[in-house]
């Protein structure tokens, strides 16, 4: 059996977002952008993708949603508009917060724009891999122009309280992105009920294909271009326009979201039933309570045993899981996530990420549950570490 | 009869192409930085498109081939890299060199870059539409860091100097970019015999999918990432892979290139057909000498006749043009190389973009020859400005 865990990594495409992008990679060929008839003939399906985005997310007519290439774009266009806009003019405003636990095209980006003048203060997660309001606001000083946090951690699943400093942050006058790539699809994402003015988001999260994003700009809050260019996105981000991917973005946004119910649901049980499992192993710590965390996600600690080979047993029983995020996963650190909370050094070494989707089933789900309690004995039994924990204890 | 002759603008996907990227909307949907089987699957197939890239491009294996999401993404990469590895910190080399009928990827970004502290000498083209070296040269002084030059213009066809300005620029420690869009599978490119420092090209311009393109980088000439964030590309180039995509560019760019020589035969033949035809219309000024120009490309001027109403005459007909660069279509401005080339303002309205591809036939060219001296007589039977020319002279 070949069960796919690891849908905070990325996604299978959605059988009906393979079809709908068909044509465009025949007939439907035409630069949307042409004022010939093979121009014309793709518009329609631009528009109605994007007026599918705008109803998923629930965005006002006048905010826009910028197509992007990725989640990674999205980022680096708010952080590196803000320094252009804002800060490489005016370096009495120079000062960016976010969390120690972001996505690494956020923390960076962010890296990369200290060099240039920016200052930034990165909030650690509490113990159970949450944010506070309160924190947050601590950070901010009178230098303060942007926040940027996430909206649901990639690692661990947990929610950060994204309304609540959307709404500090706007009463001190300062601008709020959220990178909300593991929160479309998994819990609700209203923008009428949360006032963001930058969110960033990605198809492949969702079930649409790798190379596509978004990024939503509040009326008046435009940034500079990460892309100059062309007159395409109303000049606000150039290049031709990747039309199938758009289609098919606009159709998988529209399932992910129509499916939140059946993931808080269906797949909830599923997550539970297999956390239940993991949680009855001796010795496992499974980071943060579950109502906090979006439904599908589970990042647990095996005490003794390497993540790695965790995932290496996993795999050869055709489990993919992960321990971490895949864009960190050729090096061979600590997860960052596990390393902020705090834990025992040794401990961060020992995550492994589970991550299920609405394609999941629950004969994959008990089949795992067998495999993962069978690779964890075995590992223990061969663990010199873990032997070794339990004798000084 | 439908035909498409607006290839500078985008092309259909090669049907190869097109079966080659299906595996990876369905069952191969891994993301390749994972450590598990569902990534391992999809590795082989990425290194296979980068060596096919690599081949048909004749890259040293120690330089890079960055993969972006198009050519906008490249121009945009090298422009702001250049600016925050050298200009940013260093003032006194702050100038770039370019010509005034780049892409608006690049004559954009230089603009918003001006804005920051750039200056920037735009070369004009000759009467013909050409660029030579020594114009080029002309316009560098000490504090010259970039000389941006395009391989061939997207408008005329016209193919410029590069090997020279090249050369040139090395030889004055100035480091070289082309953007070599309507070069690739048009004419030979090929990185041995020519030595760039920084290259752009686009999937969709060689039948490859719209939304991936790529930007050559030699070694020792690495700059700041335009995306930050995870390890891909070796973390030069940072976002999820979009596998798909850059499996069909591989496979395009090889089919392309391996068909310049039926461009320079079949596809040329084809266009001095229609040139000929086209030609013999009275009052008509075709831009640049054929041997000088791209096999594919006709730019031409009808006296009296509006390019817009030209393209709409043809299109009624079923066929595809354009008045200039689908990245400013929407505008109707006067055409910018026109504009260049220092026509008579009243011409450059009435300039219009002939493409052909290795697809198009000559039945097709024997229709648009058709259709196309219809639409001129009927439009000139109704113009008013010809009708005026023709008496004023």
């Amino acid at each position: 059996m070949k069960v796919y865990l690891d849908n905070n990594a990325t996604t299978k495409i959605d059988p009906l977002v393979k079809v709908k992008m068909q044509p465009f990679f025949e007939d439907l060929y035409g630069n949307p952008n042409s004022l010939h008839q093979f121009g014309m003939d793709v518009r329609p399906h631009l528009n109605e993708a994007l007026g599918s985005m705008y109803d998923a997310l629930h965005v006002r007519d006048e905010d826009d949603i910028l197509i992007t290439s990725c989640a990674t774009e999205s980022n680096n266009a708010v952080l590196k508009g803000i320094f252009f806009k804002y800060i490489l003019s005016n370096p009495e405003k120079n000062h960016i917060v976010t969390t120690s636990v972001e996505h690494p095209s956020v923390l960076d980006t962010l890296s990369f724009l200290s060099e240039h003048g920016v200052d930034v203060t990165y909030v650690d997660v509490d113990n159970e891999g949450g944010i506070s309001l309160e924190a947050m606001m601590a950070a901010v000083t009178d230098k303060t122009i942007l926040i940027s946090m996430m909206w649901a951690n990639n690692e661990t699943g947990m929610i950060f309280p994204v309304k609540e400093v959307s709404e500090a942050a706007k009463e001190k006058g300062i601008l709020f992105h959220t990178d909300a790539v593991q929160a479309i699809g998994k819990i609700p994402v209203n923008l009428t009920d949360i006032d963001v003015d930058y969110m960033t988001f990605s198809a492949h999260k969702f079930h649409g294909p790798k190379g596509i994003g978004g990024l939503y700009v509040k009326k008046g809050k435009s940034l500079p271009n990460l892309f100059h260019g062309g007159e395409q996105m109303g000049g606000k981000r150039a290049g031709t326009l990747n039309v199938a991917y758009i289609v098919g973005m606009g159709l998988a946004m529209k399932q992910a979201v129509g499916h939140v119910e059946k993931m808080n649901i269906d797949v909830r049980r599923l997550r539970d039933k297999l956390e239940d499992a993991i949680s009855k192993i001796a010795d496992t710590i499974v980071v943060g309570p579950r109502e906090k965390r979006t439904p599908n996600t589970i990042l647990v600690s095996l005490k003794g045993i390497e993540g790695e080979s965790m995932l290496w047993d996993l795999n050869r029983a055709g489990i993919a899981a992960s321990t971490g995020s895949a864009c960190a996963s050729e090096s061979l650190h600590a997860n960052p996530v596990m390393s902020a909370i705090g834990e025992d050094p040794e401990l961060a070494h020992t995550a492994m990420r589970l991550s299920l989707s609405r394609f999941t089933t629950e004969e994959e789900i008990d089949y795992v549950i067998e495999m993962f309690t069978k690779a964890a004995e075995r590992l223990r039994a061969i663990s010199s570490t873990y032997a070794y924990t339990n004798k000084a204890s």
